[in-house]
């Protein structure tokens, strides 16, 4: 096992020299990480796991279980508006699933290369860590930072509030079924909304200050709009029309799938918001440089619940399930 | 598989009135936490994975998994020094493993209870979390406060300096053996230190602006210490009959294989630290209130490597190949 450890060691250790710009003043190698908290700011922390077979297919490609692990935790800093700063990775690895150590070694190089890129492209310093033996499992600690008090939450939705989604839906749901039917092209748009999302971190900061509630979207639209609506204590009128559809989610699937990959499937991780009608061109103007559409998909409203779409389009979905009028 | 989130929920779920005196200005149960770090200090993070079957045996008391995942994290801020605030817990569990649900309820009433005792017992809030199917892993992060400039690194032993350790070494690994002989009385002092480990959060406060390097033991004296001598450029004489051994190790095995376990075991989470040989009465003095020993060991020298135990004494552990001279 040591030689997998060094390796590791080689990929994941920051460089010393990378370390002052980016508020850390003391690196990987000590017992623990020092970071320089940035002063009038709240810090946004979040975990999330991402387990082999469960989060991703155990013949994913070693650059996009990299590359995931990390955007799902930096999808939840997106949500708050924060700005990621800082990350610390807890790799469990089963090095008895590699025939020879020269797949251990790709493997190893392609996954910190995805998770590297990711990183660099958000700003984010991979600050410390842990390798341990056993099933593949990815816990990765982000950490960001936001201006105190400025953080968007789940609670602040008042009816009258429009509803709207960045970018398009259902290419999470879209891209596991292409892929489970053998799809192994990761240039096709699905499979690549499903293997390398991309945390929405701009449009959080963005939209920071106009949108009165936000969060991702990560376990389908249905779902996370019951914990907005449940935060906010308030209901949704969608216009399930409206919902921007991934782009070839129709030419796979019909649209009818479609739309119920859009509000039942996981793994979009675009945000979901709510804000004054008045403000909707400014937010949308806000995310023109990043080419991100915003879109209206519906109404908050004073009734608790969630209108506009057949009972069946939701029965049976397990997070939706119980509590619900 | 919703039930036992549910059930995880209450357990884990940190009550919104504990909040606000723990620096926390949003909760678990949105996106992310938002916290609050105190202005003119540094963040010490740090992250542990505890594996079944490899850090902590499957049939281990689930009360003593859950205090031990946060014990060996919260051992690394004790070792810079740091004041531990903040924790969140990635919780990968395998229902499977439970043959009913009464069992499953009260494994994770007995393993929360574990980690919430140890918490309060640090003054650490948890604040966030994931749960997630797969084999049993917990990843703890850990996030303290230590004034800015004022945390212990491994890097500032100079030569002259004493080596000095707190409590007593080799109980973790004589646990681990009377566990895998059968023991099973949780009281035998073995057993408590390598199941129940105390992470020495005060002790290592104490010794701030005494100590000039510091570390926790967690793979054992010698591979630790050859990570300090490292980190600070120095070399150590060990004096091994000064090692302070844990209580009832030498009636178990003997006292040549009591001091393998003290030089060679793991888990045993003291703290091991350099000082001026003038502030050893100090120091000593600093940790009186905790009733804690402090033991000096060896002393530190300009030439590299290790002296003072025979080469047969650590030959084979894998911690200590390669690199040394």
């Amino acid at each position: 096992m040591l030689a997998e450890f060094e390796l590791i060691r080689r990929y994941f250790m920051l460089p010393q020299e990378a370390q002052a710009t980016d508020g850390v003043a003391l690196g990987n190698g000590d017992d623990a990480t020092l970071l320089v908290p940035k002063a009038g700011h709240q810090l946004a922390v979040s975990v999330d796991t991402s387990v082999i077979d469960v989060h991703f297919p155990c013949d994913a490609p070693a650059y996009a279980v990299g590359h995931r692990a990390l955007a799902v935790a930096l999808s939840d800093l997106a949500a708050m508006g924060a700005t990621s700063r800082w990350c610390l990775m807890a790799l469990t690895l089963d090095q008895r699933a590699f025939t020879e150590h020269a797949a251990a070694e790709q493997w190893l190089a392609d996954y910190a290369k995805g998770f590297h890129n990711l990183c660099q492209q958000h700003a984010t310093a991979l600050v410390g860590g842990d390798v341990t033996s056993g099933a593949l499992t990815i816990g990765v600690t982000v950490m960001g930072e936001v201006p105190a008090g400025e953080a968007m939450t789940r609670a602040g939705a008042k009816p009258g509030d429009v509803v709207a989604v960045t970018g398009a839906l259902g290419g999470g749901a879209g891209g596991l079924s292409h892929w489970q039917q053998g799809g192994r092209d990761v240039s096709h748009p699905l499979l690549r909304r499903y293997l390398l999302p991309e945390p929405r971190l701009a449009a959080g900061t963005a939209l920071r200050g106009i949108a009165t509630a936000a969060m991702d979207i990560s376990d389908g639209l249905l779902a996370d709009l019951a914990h907005l609506r449940t935060a906010s204590q308030v209901g949704v009128v969608l216009d399930v029309e409206a919902i921007p559809l991934a782009e070839g989610l129709v030419e796979q699937c019909g649209l009818d799938a479609a739309r119920q990959a859009a509000l039942s499937g996981g793994d979009d991780y675009e945000l979901l918001v709510t804000l004054a009608p008045g403000d909707v061109a400014r937010a949308q103007a806000s995310l023109a440089h990043l080419g991100l559409p915003l879109t209206v998909i519906g109404q908050c409203c004073e009734a608790l619940g969630v209108s506009g779409i057949a009972a069946t389009d939701y029965a049976g979905w397990q997070h939706f399930s119980g509590g619900e009028r």
